[in-house]
């Protein structure tokens, strides 16, 4: 029984002094894994103690019998699971207001991989870097630090992982205020010499290739960051605004657009280790011939989504504001930098709405989420101002604070026509619009400001959206901003029964592939809109990055699902 | 030009007592849709207005020679889009402390779909509900309100969308402290007589049928509104902590646990138009009959994930703390209430961490996620303990508040074969533990405190889980919760190089499949730890909802692939 006992501990972190134990290594089988000097090693702590606190913990539960029960069990068998505390991250120490020197003095512990190493005649410099931020900590150790044999016999190299102990201390050189003075090193991971990201700078598509590796240099790094700071603030700005964030589904037997190129999701074929020598015979057939769906296990054909807004309106018009936030797919043959095979979308739904409150609202989401990285992802867009490209922040800034301009398609045919500037694709009234245009709007025409373009002739629009009155229009809009084109596309849907039936006749779909999505016409329909964003062309937007399988961690696009 | 300016609003709502037009029809084609009256309609704004506050916007953006040209442009063509404001919602109404009697006085409007109708002599009952909360809006209406025609016309019906605005009363009934007195009715979309969600209950077998309207009854508005909660409250647990959210990719040509049922992702047969008549004949092949994958977008077989943890790990080991949560699948021929091909995960990986940590982890996870919905979905919860599990308060206060236990495997073993109960799976060292045994130990032996068993043996878990020194077992845990069973699996992960191989040898799985997973043990191993949980278990978990396929919105299951 007292084994039960041994490993409980309650592991507690005392702020900024304490020293934790992150693993032990009774056994030390390979070399550079340390056992843990004694010093940091865990103390079992008595039983008792623990006792008391889990019965007192089970006391105000109120169920007297049961607690009792759990009570006098866990003084047979089992323990109290330990605390979670947050760990100290480099973020932590530098990313204050004064960068690290209100921790002058403090005894603490960084965790994380080196980024270089330079062996001084009686100092050594070790750059760490846990992921928390951009900015390494500066790790300073003379040859009395507790572990320096390490880092003499040169075990120690780039892409090493280590702990290290050591104080506060105000910086002697103008990179930073504060650094740390190494009272002791632990080499956890050795790096093997191959590693690929040495000092020198490596190219963007051989980083590519090591996708598994790249969130550790500091472009990737900080595209990781920022992406996420962008997920969140579109998750707080949808939830603040009272949506409801729903899962449409992945695999689907209908096609929203009506023409997408979608990828097929079957069990016909046998799955992962056997498929690649698979024959074409062995997959079901029947008597003409053909595939036989009914083994399938949809017992139909099912595919990859191509978009959740028709599954995002039966919600809306249940709850009133909705949005997705998922994966779509692509099975588009385009070796572009601007396409991949599967994407994230956030699809926001709105009832009672029409097409203004449609632009109002994605207006504000743009706004809201650029000024949320700008405001909270500081040290990262530096980055990006001076690696990736220059002015990015003005450029963001215009956005955040500027008011977007909004024109009819019609108006802009009219300005592109009117334009100075030779255009690639003629411009004339029924054509879609291609990107120079789109960036001649943006950039040039309103100076750097998004423009909302709407009422698209209908004929270069989805079956959904809803007709307006001339007849020859829909009530679509796209967003456009500079660098990037397109960046969001919505439109007020069709919510009248007889203009929907009637699109979908024109169009030769199937009304009854589409009955449960026409039932939201015959019962309580409401005018509703709602807009689709590409999340990776955000996160392009936001960073700079040219390449979109740059703002993905692992890029789908043909030939390529590695990883 | 003029057109342009047209419909140029600003949109703004003004709190609490503004009357907003939602959308007007002027062709009035479909006779249920309104022209809504010229109180409501929108007055455009002079565009002289407009533009000056454009311009006083493109100001202070400091790009002088832009914003003059903007503005320039401004001029000639082009509008600001309107504010966009959160639109008053009967959540903001009857959600508040009072219950709605501070905005008693004040003239509102409603606009959703009638829950029930109920005409006496001198006064009408208009139940609207708006899927912001669980809550009706009571709309009490008498002869002279205007619209009152299509009241008694029996136009307005059960399942139709109406707009309503009135003045906020106390409410002569027990049931709510305020009620709407209606003023005007706008019926904006009929509800056809064969509307399947009457007022008499019916079953939720039946509404799975029609999981597009489904969202508009009580239950499933509610577990709507609490799964939203509970994916918000992990985004935020998760945020506040130091985590980044990373996703990793749907399409993958690697099979995490070595023996996943996967669906294959093809484009060899032709898109979905065209899939439900493809010969087999069509599929391309090799010289010796097999399918020429080479062919296909990925150029070689591709499946959907059934986990993203591998690819966690490499962003782990690279950014110290992480979490992905998106879709997974699994092919899994399992007809019952506990499973689904398509389901969303939660995986946080945490490096620099071992099981203790997970364990620590995965209970301050759970317990903040339950706190969350506890303290703001009290309606729904307070539905859900009156209608679907009596009790689920008090079983959610308790995992909320209570330490959970931690045993080992072996004791958990011991323990189950000393019960007095007879189990219909026997129990020895070795096996592994069934839902009944799971349900014992939470249920019974701990009286209802979560449990995480720990150190399972090795032969029963996956290859990627760290040796413990007996050679006999793994660092893995499983978290039990009543009602449920297994919630939450994880393990620290085998971050020892040689040992990883070995297993993957033991088990005879290749080696070169896992490069990029053993170059993480190549350079800068760091022992890493995280956890999976199934969000649908949890919203089952969180709801009492029996049936897994009612915890997301459109189950996917064998033979289901239906909206």
């Amino acid at each position: 029984m007292a084994a039960a006992f041994a490993p409980s501990t309650t592991l507690r972190l005392r702020p900024y002094s304490t020293l934790r134990c992150l693993s032990f290594y009774p056994k030390n089988l390979t070399k550079p894994y340390p056992v843990f000097p004694p010093l940091i090693r865990r103390s079992p702590i008595s039983p008792r103690r623990l006792f008391s606190s889990v019965i007192s913990g089970a006391l105000h539960s109120g169920e007297r019998t049961k607690s009792e029960l759990a009570e006098k069990q866990m003084g047979e068998m089992g323990s109290k699971v330990g605390e979670f505390r947050k760990k100290l991250k480099i973020v932590d120490v530098k990313g204050g207001p004064n960068e690290g020197l209100d921790r002058v003095g403090q005894m603490i512990v960084v965790a994380g991989w080196v980024r270089t190493l330079r062996a001084q005649s009686s100092v050594t410099f070790i750059e760490v870097n846990d992921g928390s931020c951009l900015s390494n900590m500066q790790c300073v150790m003379t040859s009395d630090a507790e572990g320096y044999d390490q880092v003499k016999s040169g075990l120690i190299t780039t892409g090493a992982s280590i702990w290290i102990q050591g104080n506060v201390v105000p910086s002697q050189g103008s990179k930073q205020k504060v650094e740390l003075k190494v009272n002791k090193i632990v080499l956890v991971g050795k790096s093997d010499p191959s590693y690929p990201i040495q000092k020198k700078r490596v190219s963007r598509e051989f980083l590519r290739t090591k996708a598994h590796l790249r969130p550790r240099t500091n472009t990737f790094g900080a595209v990781a960051r920022v992406r996420n700071a962008l997920a969140y603030a579109t998750h707080k700005f949808f939830q603040e605004n009272g949506f409801i964030w729903i899962s449409s589904p992945i695999i689907t037997a209908s096609d929203c657009e009506g023409a997408g190129e979608q990828f097929c999701v079957t069990t016909l074929i046998p799955s992962s280790r056997e498929a690649a020598e698979s024959p074409v015979d062995a997959i079901p057939k029947t008597k003409d011939g053909l595939i036989d769906w009914s083994q399938d296990f949809f017992e139909k054909p099912a595919f990859l989504t191509v978009s959740g807004q028709l599954n995002a309106e039966t919600y809306a018009t249940a709850l009133s504001n909705v949005y997705t936030f998922g994966p779509t797919f692509r099975a588009e043959n385009s070796n572009t930098s601007r396409h991949l095979a599967e994407f994230w979308m956030i699809e926001p739904e709105l009832a009672f709405a029409d097409l203004k409150d449609d632009m109002a609202c994605a207006t504000a989401y743009l706004q809201y989420v650029v000024r949320y990285i700008l405001d909270n992802c500081k040290e990262d867009m530096d980055f990006f101002n001076t690696w990736i490209e220059k002015g990015i922040i003005d450029r963001l800034s215009t956005v955040a604070e500027r008011d977007f301009v909004q024109l009819s398609y019609t108006d802009a045919i009219e300005l592109l026509i009117k334009a100075k500037k030779k255009f690639e694709f003629p411009v004339k009234w029924g054509c879609d619009l291609q990107s120079e245009h789109e960036r001649y709007l943006t950039e040039e025409a309103f100076g750097g400001c998004p423009v909302i373009v709407s009422d698209y002739p209908k004929e270069i629009k989805a079956f959904y959206m809803r007709q307006n009155d001339d007849g020859r229009t829909v009530a679509a809009m796209d967003m456009l901003v500079p660098q990037i084109g397109e960046l969001i596309g919505g439109s007020q849907r069709e919510e009248r029964l007889e203009y929907l039936e009637g699109r979908l006749d024109e169009l030769k779909l199937n009304r009854d592939s589409y009955w449960w999505y026409l039932d939201l016409r015959h019962y309580g329909s409401v005018p509703h809109a709602g807009f689709g964003l590409g999340f990776e062309r955000l996160v392009q937007f936001a960073t700079g990055v040219e390449n979109i399988r740059d703002a993905i961690p692992f890029p789908r696009t043909p030939g390529s699902v590695e990883f």
